[in-house]
């Protein structure tokens, strides 16, 4: 019997479908190599890019010469331009707002042929202090309500530049889903003093079907309406609404479960196309004594990063309802991860 | 400058991003042909699929015989399944409930390789008459919330038989998408004393830049803030909420639009990948006298049917954020189709 499975985080119901594939096997894709020329991401070719917003150099070389180990540079065809003023109206029964924002690219490692799985766990958290370098840095720019860091690894859009890279999109309103998270958040709170994520948490933790990894620091596991084949959650065990607060030694703890869910995945599904998502709380001086809006109050959030592999397609029933269907349940997806061996690049 | 659109049938906002492909030649995609052995759907091969629950036979032939020109059967591999009785219950903090549904499959047409664009408007009709059948029938059953007609063409997830057909879906629930629409039109009335999407419809009409045809009976419009490029809309211009009051001469009348949309997509885009669906309001009878149950009351809504060429790629910020980003404001959308030549089959 399928089953639909509502989420009280996402407010939304998955039909977690029966009888069609649903084991890693079911899900292996051919992966193309995209071969280029000069990629502009690789160490040497710094001219070939806008000038860099931030970098970590450990050899102390001077901005935009090689020696970086991780590099953040303005993306080259920006979906949303840094330029300009707000102008937000309305157009008859619509509304409109020019497209401001910021648009970045974090070049994950100097090296072309190495992908986020391959990262030690030093480096790895050193990419996470560039996204946290970046928020802080955007959030102090009054016109954006939103820092959205994310990456697509395998994906077609993303394939253009293979060099593994993460982006950051500042957006001036807070995401729909993400108003939605906080949403469910806030009504929890307001009616049971609890934070919604940390009781998820601690049932997940009590239910143990669907825990992947769980350090006690950080936990990975598959969410019970989870809309995709092994998709997966990240949160850190202690409340935290922002993961701008992060100190280097949390980081280095989320990077080695990171790393650890991200070789998971590819040990049993083959090097899958996937994205993965930060969701943060917006910061607080966004609120700005509007009570609508969301700032970061404390039991507003808990940030978490959500991992998606991208193995099915979505298609008309999915884009038209708003139901997601998924044949993997959650429950399934863990026993898979969980054994899975995340020292062996493909398991067999 | 990009811009970011706020439609509130959809209560959501899209991102118009700017300087990246928006014209019809940069979307165009190979499409292979899937040829099969023996096609399930063709005529002759009645006994190969599950026996029929509907069939137009204009010959007067026999259920499961040749002769049929539209027939409907129970989808072999059903995402839900009819059996059983509802179980809603709680599971801790989250929500499940099983899969009750019905899942079945509308064979548009005996010819293997005509497409829906193909069909004349008389046999659109009759495809449109079968959904209105199956939706009425399914009404009946007391366990289904919300009939969902949709169609899937050319896309991966459609394309194990290539031969042209449509599915619907009974689910226990209204699908979070519809009920985002319910919500939106019933408050604009509370408001308002007026029909949403009547409203946008006047106000469509009046700007003209975003309508593609107007026959004085059905509207085919670009949406506002289309999520899709060359999305469009279809819209009966007067008011009713539900598909299956049509008659069969306002079923001529939409086949007439519907097919011209197909056409007029398929001379520029080179016969697109697309989905489309068909927006309805639930049964009035599944009201049941609880005021948060959405029923058909005549104001709540405004039936429709949205038509999304699938061009572009859901990576990592629009699964996760909600926004979507669309390169072709839907004014230019428009424009092309205007200008196609729909009796073309693809246009230079």
């Amino acid at each position: 019997m399928s089953e639909l499975r509502w989420d009280p985080l996402k407010n939304n119901w998955t039909i977690m479908t029966k009888g069609r594939g649903r084991r890693p096997q079911d899900f292996l894709q051919k992966r193309e190599q995209v071969k280029m020329a000069a990629c502009p991401f690789c160490n040497g070719n710094e001219t070939k890019t806008p000038p860099e917003i931030y970098a970590y150099r450990p050899d102390g070389s001077r901005a935009n010469q090689p020696g970086w180990q991780v590099r953040v540079i303005p993306n080259k065809f920006p979906a949303l331009g840094i330029e300009g003023e707000l102008d937000n109206r309305a157009e008859g029964l619509y509304d409109r707002m020019n497209g401001i924002g910021a648009h970045e690219v974090i070049i994950e490692h100097p090296d072309h042929d190495k992908s986020m799985a391959d990262l030690t766990t030093d480096e790895l958290a050193e990419v996470l202090k560039a996204y946290r370098a970046r928020m802080l840095d955007l959030h102090r720019d009054g016109r954006f309500r939103y820092i959205f860091v994310f990456k697509n690894f395998g994906i077609e859009a993303a394939a253009n530049v293979p060099h593994s890279h993460s982006q950051l999109i500042a957006v001036p309103l807070v995401p729909p889903l993400i108003a939605t998270e906080l949403e469910s958040c806030r009504e929890h709170f307001a009616r049971k003093e609890r934070c919604l994520i940390c009781d998820l948490i601690r049932q997940e933790r009590e239910t143990k079907t669907r825990v992947v990894r769980d350090d006690g620091n950080f936990i990975s596991y598959a969410p019970y309406a989870s809309k995709f084949p092994f998709e997966l959650m990240i949160a850190p065990l202690q409340h935290s609404h922002d993961f701008t607060l992060c100190t280097d030694q949390q980081l280095l703890l989320l990077a080695d479960t990171l790393g650890d869910s991200l070789r998971r995945l590819r040990s049993i599904l083959r090097d899958p196309p996937y994205s993965f998502i930060l969701h943060n709380a917006p910061p607080l001086h966004l609120r700005r004594g509007r009570p609508d809006y969301w700032g970061s109050l404390p039991v507003d959030y808990h940030w978490h990063i959500e991992i998606a592999p991208k193995l099915t397609n979505v298609a008309g029933f999915e884009w038209g309802s708003g139901f997601q269907m998924n044949p993997t349940p959650p429950e399934e997806a863990a026993e898979f991860l969980r054994q899975a061996d995340p020292t062996v690049r493909y398991q067999d």
